[in-house]
């Protein structure tokens, strides 16, 4: 894992990281690789957003070897505090146990950071145990409770 | 309540919505409406994404009676999903128990969908009982855990 390299997706890596979204618990039922022209148009109209960001991890291994989704948001509240999310985010199946998770996040908190976020959050799926668990042990808080609707 | 009007924020708003901010259970620990600066130099920044907008709420008797934050955020995950996320959302202690949290709500969920998007989702403090009854009953589901990092 010393080889892991982070950097922003491409508009060619989007068939491996829907690959990487789909091979997921929850993702399998959610995403179909099969129709690429839509995740193509979202990366597009991604792309032209300065604060939401799309990365992939290299190794020498695998070219996109995980994924996350980095949005900063600034708000008024919190004291004017500028935040960031983080949404999609995935390590391939060959990959996991390995410590990769907590190098993106690790990466991902301290890019936030920099760039001048004073919070970082996440929502999990309840169903997420170890998510859980590896959210807990990197020092995240889970004093909030993530409601979703669809439209 | 029948005379609510819901717009974007403009500059001058900024204070009173501070105010609201401020006048709330856990805004009141976290907001300085004294030092007003940081929160313009907020709004502006705020002001030229255009996925991230500010709203007031109007009535006859109250030119900002609520306040509520709308980003939109595409993704490729959920199939090419764009979705909705509201923060900081407020209403004024005089109009509180009376549907315009409801209101609001409604509307912002409808501008959402109309806007192209397919989820809608918050987090909500644990501390904030209210909330939690609040959210169950307008529909959404608690699937999810909310996770904080103060950076």
């Amino acid at each position: 894992m010393s080889d892991l390299r982070i950097r922003l997706a491409r508009r060619e890596d989007v068939p491996a990281i829907v690959a990487l979204l789909a091979d997921d618990m929850l993702g399998k039922g959610r995403e179909d690789a099969s129709d690429l022209e839509r995740y193509y148009a979202a990366f597009d109209a991604m792309d032209v957003e300065a604060t939401n960001n799309l990365y992939v991890v290299e190794t020498d291994a695998l070219p996109v070897a995980g994924t996350f989704q980095l949005i900063y948001m600034q708000g008024l509240s919190l004291g004017a505090c500028k935040r960031a999310e983080i949404e999609a985010v995935r390590v391939h199946a060959d990959l996991r146990g390995q410590g990769m998770g907590t190098r993106m996040f690790d990466w991902a908190i301290e890019k936030a950071r920099a760039d001048g976020c004073r919070l970082f959050q996440l929502t999990t799926n309840r169903t997420r145990d170890d998510g859980q668990r590896f959210y807990d042990q990197l020092g995240f808080e889970a004093s909030h409770v993530g409601y979703k609707m669809k439209l």
